[in-house]
């Protein structure tokens, strides 16, 4: 695309955004050649630029720089959001930095738990497993489950013996060791106390990594992995499985990834109330996440999600101390943030 | 009460219910003295006339009327509505005829796997257990979730060891056998197809039990339990345990338990749909609960839900030949319906 005709179609998107934004209907903002767009998060917690040395940040910033250009790569090759969503997610899940699988965090059994979901927002159709220890990507693993089976959640074994089956990845559980997560547990049980059960501490991060992506096609899709919380019980599964609580997309509204106190994005639906606050009340998804946030913070709970519409409009509100954030559009100018006051 | 004070109080409450109804604002429908009500399912599906025995048709009508009167017991001895919803829940469990714990299905690999979930609607506390094998009564040890975790969901031996840490009854899994739910999976895998990948066979029923109550404080509770599909995938998570899928409460809208066919209930978030409809579009919960069930029609989805506002309002709506249901208000008359040509 030449300058000239990107920049008449960079204001007749603008022309055609600000008349859905202004009549307050989601479903009319869809231009007609979509913003192709990627959102991704890595976690909110008590991310301060005093608990950071420059060098984790720059890894951080170097991490999520990656994730949303390798999505980007595919949807600006025409790539479907699924792909997108997929690619961006696995190289999070590789990496050590956030807490979905290499880096996810150890139970009160000292193993790791994965849970993760994919939803396409095209058919409603969605995937999620939950509770799985041997399967490289969980991502991958959630979306086999979406697109080979009649079901939407497996969990434990069967989840894995199904991973095994269509192909995936499967590892020994020591692939996901990682001593800072594992003083992280020590450190917690000398407390003796769940982190759902006590105040955030300083330096402490609610995992979890999302990824939304919005293709040339107008199709949205989300997708959300984590290792879930330091010290959870065997078997306890939060929100990111949960289709609705933690991940949701649907094309006439949004696309949502939440992260933060998981049970209470189960209790209140977060990523589900985004959208229905969308549709049953026509607000924009900025107002909408805002809303939902509002909802969460009321009810005590701690986090933030990030939340794209067929549009290319983007909310990443939190009520946290910070989150690792950030988006790009178009191939352009890619935007991380990681602290409450950095200017979006 | 005698007859005179309780016919007044009728009138009354009938005035204020519909002083509310006509003002559509759900929360102005609570009357001073709640209308305690129980209301429960026992599963949607192919439950026609012609398919019944009068034995049958007498052991289904006798099983959920003893469920109802022993939630109603509860709440008129001033008990609250999550006892009462737990009692109805685990006299359905017991029960062959439903299919939930001790008549519980067989996945593919002939084993029983069951799932759980209870809610109040005044705190918005949840719990859930999924794909555990051991523990007799489900809906139990998702109420320990609720009440001794800081966890909403426990799966597979990680619940299983949590339940029997609370002491609740755990049993062999032969205890789940069932030589029809048995003859029924051989059944199925003659045709080896999942009963979720074929239309619904004659006499076939999806199972799924459910309560709701209201209680004499005006709280409101829901409780769902089921052994999910026959044939489904080991590990294989339905709606029931998820929170807002199967089952969901909230004291300023309404208390919901679903039963179907459980991907779309958890991809159409049918049980917090409801709710939001009342809370977003002030419907009334009949209004908000049809028009979830044409939602899932329009999906393509099968299966219905029974709801109760904090009024004592009940709506009981299904897309299938039959749903086993039933309510009863204030210690009245037990109403159980089995068909879809009940007139209720």
């Amino acid at each position: 695309m030449t300058r000239a005709k990107s920049s008449i179609t960079g204001i007749l998107l603008t022309l055609l955004i600000s008349i859905g934004l202004f009549s307050c209907a989601p479903e009319t903002q869809v231009p007609k050649e979509p913003v192709i767009t990627m959102v991704i998060h890595g976690g909110a917690g008590t991310i301060t630029r005093d608990k950071m040395t420059p060098e984790q940040e720059k890894a951080h910033v170097d991490k999520l720089t990656e994730a949303l250009e390798a999505g980007m790569a595919i949807l600006q090759n025409d790539g479907s959001c699924l792909d997108a969503v997929e690619a961006a997610i696995r190289i999070l899940e590789d990496s050590p930095l956030f807490n979905a699988a290499k880096g996810a965090v150890f139970t009160a059994q000292g193993k790791n738990e994965h849970d993760a979901s994919i939803m396409d927002g095209s058919t409603h159709s969605a995937g999620a497993v939950a509770s799985v220890t041997t399967i490289k990507n969980p991502i991958s693993a959630a979306r086999a489950v979406m697109e080979h089976t009649g079901h939407v959640l497996l969990v434990g074994r069967g989840a894995e013996m199904f991973a095994a089956s269509q192909g995936l990845d499967i590892v020994d559980p020591e692939y996901f060791f990682d001593q800072r997560r594992w003083d992280a547990l020590l450190k917690v049980k000398e407390e003796e106390q769940s982190s759902l059960e006590r105040p955030l501490k300083s330096a402490e991060k609610m995992g979890t990594v999302g990824a939304l992506a919005l293709d040339r096609h107008g199709n949205l899709a989300a997708g959300t992995s984590t290792g879930g919380l330091t010290n959870k019980k065997h078997g306890r599964v939060g929100d990111s499985p949960i289709i609705g609580a933690g991940n949701y997309a649907n094309n006439a509204t949004c696309a949502v990834s939440g992260t933060g106190q998981g049970e209470f994005f189960m209790r209140g639906l977060i990523a589900y109330d985004v959208s229905a606050l969308m549709e049953y009340q026509k607000m924009s998804v900025t107002a909408a996440a805002d809303k939902v946030i509002e909802k969460l913070t009321a009810a005590e709970g701690l986090g933030g999600l990030i939340a794209l519409d067929a549009a290319g409009n983007v909310a990443m509100p939190f009520n946290t101390p910070g989150m690792y954030r950030g988006y790009v559009k178009n191939g352009g100018e890619v935007h991380v943030y990681l602290y409450g006051d950095d200017v979006e």
